[in-house]
């Protein structure tokens, strides 16, 4: 069984492929009388869109938003609101070859071993492409949550982190890598530059910080909100490991160490917890970290086997991303939103 | 809203807090005709039991599992399967202080933020008494994975990590920490015992493997298989983070160090991976690795507020894990059982 | 396979069968700080209870509700309140007979072809027993909706029914009928007299009205406010039909005839629709109309076929209700209950 | 909370308004390698299309299908297939009227209610046209229970009904009523064109009879077979209720009567349980019974209220069928044939 929803009390179901004619999202669950145009969503669109910079895929689309249900004279009516894209730019016979032969890493062989086919023009299904259909979504859970701030940002690409004391949050939009060290985006701009130039491709962290959500969202046990962030963020392409507060650091904390001590306001003295606590939110900044893989479409032969189960060897020509990191800031953003708009509604339904 | 149920085809809905009379699971949608009684149940609680050995809390439970419903001579009918484990050894009036003030790092603010009111008796529902539900329902959850082995062992505590070249399977069950290097399981005797006579607390870190997963379990995009084992794991008392595969170490790596080249069997050369690609398991082992904090009940006062607001300090006096990660061993594997068998059902459900 | 819980917002799901130790469910989502105890729910159990009159089964079951979780010092704590029932009079051997044969009109044949095995004893999970769970989930339900009255009565047995125009509300809980027009109960009692010692059986329709219900609860299209009372009364155990407002007279009318003129106030002429208009309730009560079938469970002999598929026929001699309809009653007022609360909280959750 | 998919293992969730520049559905979780394309699906569409006869609306509407994604080479891939139809003949400017006032019986005043404002462009988000999705989606379903033959047909409209006895197959596709009766039919043609002359309306009933279904699809106790059936008509646009074999009827027989003999096959000798026991389909034929009533929209003025709560009176001069059951046949068809797919995954899942 394959699912395309994400969400409970707001929830999103998202279709197409990268070489269809368009992809989409439908949003359920909105609640009524938020103002609401494509502009709303067109500025998230864009931060993610490919072709912005020679650091990310060559593909060229202009990920035009149009919204085809849910409005009512500018505002939500409650009902489903239909989001689609066109596809532009595809180019299927770049990727005639892995027609036949599975790029390991990818997920071409687990498709055919699950469906016994799958459409290989530019990874079908699988393609990053889809977290577009992600970020339009986020776009309006955002309007459910405007006493949130979310800002992502890449703070580590191929090993090279930034200096935390360096941070300047006014830098994260001024370079191409959502990079708020300046430092660290000089030195990134020569590694991506040498990394592409050398058909490899590199991985990255992204962090993502959320401040003004309030105490008392999240569920205990089974939808806590670290849990639906996890579910969130790994179910982005390429990511293989997600954090919340100190992560795996803590693992290597003691307790006193790890203690985040509160003062009257309520307020507290650190945040190793990450915001939440019992899988409910404490009302500190909600703090995730996200780790991307190399993308595995690199130049270097590698070894694998075609759909007979022969022996042959297979490199990526088409257009990609050296480092797809950079591109899921906006994602992470998009589903940091949109699990915290969902968290909202739900502390509602239960506690009014 | 609260949600106390886990899973899609295969779900377990699990109640009861830590010194409440009993604490229990029903398990919907098991596939009828498996033989089950309580003697396969019980090994895997006693796994998780506390007051095994002086290294885990000194509370006294027999955890005795009752199956009250979905049986008929012996084997699954496929209706609930209702399982109860009575609590024995409460002592609430240990905690009678939490009553009053927030134990920082607990879920005592969260609950009173979002509820309003909350049964603070050793943690109530926040305890991780819970996880022997869990550990329950994925005993049956293994039966319907017979395929499959999974193992869990902690590879790492307070920052003392196993020696990789001396994995001994066999050791596992020869220590109280589920360690498979019998070096490191020496140290931690003594790191263990160092942090509980100072009233300390340490984080660990949990590995889960799972062999004999065939290709094809998964799917794509939402309801990945990486996606559910990220939301099951963090869904644990006291887990920060998650990785499948490499995870944040892929992040620092190359696409050619990455990959995971293929040759005829299908057979594969690494296993970077983790076992899944693009959300769908490949055949090789599936890997994740756990976050385990340490738990935030420690002797040394922190300081906190109480209910009304007013500053105060805080120590913990009750019983306690000195690290919550050695028993989170046999509750990670509950969950991977447990995503694994929910994830053969869907599968079968669609691709037949 | 199965499913076993029914809810949204708000979640129920059960668990036993009839010659098992126990039955229960456990209500998930429920509102935190409602005054709950037992004495809340017992007196809905009293009503449905089997053995209280001569008109139903002569099984003698206490029906003695436990709360096993969910509640500190008397009010619930928003999580997951576990509700058990033990059986107390089973009387197995008196079913051996159907151990082998199927029951025509029973779930004997249908169960054996879908699970492959069946606890034929008192039909194990399809029995009516299971109905007493949701009366006692239905009595959490009615505490978050104290704005709503609701009440279900017989209103015809075996074709006659009652005279509309001596409706007199104190006569529901008056005759072991639920039949709120005396001389009609006084002709029932003569009939299901004759029926039981005919050992024969007949069937009921049950009208059930919910007053207080508020504009605005509901959805449009899916999840609709009628959609969900039909599922759930479907859902009981011999309903074979399910109408809102006027049902299937409306089918016969004219569009001048089944309106409902609206005056300011807002206030309605009529009230054809049932309440519910578009999925969502107008704010006059919410009326349905559910047909029970006469049980199958009689003393004359029905061919049939055994479990290898041989031609017999077979007789029931266990103990059964002569007119399940009227212990319907109780169960039809419970799922409203449950539905009203679930489409209050989902409202909440989408509309503030 | 709005709901607007439908379906458990198979899932499809719907969007548009009806006078929006389109409407359209998602059908995730459809079964992989399924030849299909547009041709498939648009006959049905057909068969529901506005515009076809007199006896129908006059708005026209081509209702040309597009699939936008989830097909490779012509088959089905597993991933979610989108479907849009575009509007095309759409006259905001003859509702006018309703935008300042209340149509009684319409979904107006209680959408308002719920959510503060509304579409009122021919009824937005309510109107029948929503069910064009479902009729699309539903073709989808049909090629996933091929084994399945579906009919519904109209049995009885403004109170008069088909002779059973002149039950014609053949009839149903040869006149504008789905009728089994031609004799039927040629009445119905004159009382529907009085209806349309009069500017009224009239209610009917359909019927659905699914054959081929192998015992065994369903589940014990809440998704049950026919409690699902009951949930998938009773969200049709003016259905009021619902009836699974002899329905209402059983409710006034004796349990003799209402028995279901079984012989040697497994053959059964009657089929008043409409081919379901204990929620589990026994390989009988699967029939429901629907009662549509007369749409509110009528020239007749009658009272209501605007939205300041003013009195008024109001009559619909819009284009709109006048008798809505009709139309319906073709969307009870393709509900039943969703809830079977989605049956029949969901008894693969569990079951094998």
């Amino acid at each position: 069984m394959s699912y395309n929803m994400f969400g409970r009390a707001l929830r999103f179901m998202t279709w197409g492929e990268s070489h269809g004619p368009a992809i989409g999202a439908i949003v359920d669950g909105c609640p009524p009388g938020l103002e609401l145009s494509e502009s709303d969503i067109q500025p998230w669109l864009d931060r993610r869109r490919p072709g912005a910079s020679r650091f990310t895929t060559q593909r060229r689309e202009p990920d035009q938003v149009r919204i085809l249900s849910g409005l009512f004279e500018g505002r939500t009516t409650g009902t489903p609101i239909s989001l689609a894209i066109d596809n532009v730019d595809q180019r299927s016979k770049d990727y005639g070859e892995i027609a036949a032969a599975y790029r390991p890493g990818h997920a071409d062989y687990a498709y055919d071993a699950k469906y016994g086919l799958r459409d290989w023009r530019g990874g079908g299904r699988s393609s990053a492409r889809e977290t577009a259909s992600r970020v339009a979504a986020g776009a309006v859970a955002r309007l459910i949550v405007p006493e949130v701030t979310i800002r992502a940002y890449v703070v580590e690409i191929g090993g090279d982190a930034i200096d935390r004391s360096a941070f300047d949050d006014s830098a994260i939009e001024a370079n191409p890598f959502f990079c708020p060290d300046p430092a660290a985006a000089e030195r990134w701009e020569k590694l991506i530059d040498d990394v592409r130039k050398a058909g490899s491709s590199v991985g990255a962290v992204v962090e993502c910080v959320a401040t003004g959500v309030p105490p008392g969202w999240g569920a205990p046990v089974y939808a806590k909100l670290d849990s639906e962030l996890a579910a969130a963020c790994m179910s982005i392409n390429a990511v293989k490991g997600v954090e919340i507060g100190d992560g795996f650091a803590a693992a290597r904390a003691r307790g006193e160490d790890n203690a985040d001590p509160m003062r009257a306001g309520p307020a507290f003295l650190a945040n190793h917890a990450g915001g939440i606590a019992g899988g409910i939110s404490t009302g500190q900044p909600v703090v995730v970290r996200v780790a991307f893989k190399p993308t595995s479409s690199i130049l270097t032969p590698v070894p694998t086997i075609d759909r007979t189960g022969a022996e042959t060897e297979i490199s990526t020509k088409g257009r990609h991303d050296p480092c797809v990191g950079i591109r899921g800031a906006p994602v992470v953003e998009a589903m940091m939103a949109f699990v915290l708009a969902d968290q909202k509604l739900l502390h509602r339904a239960q506690c009014g």
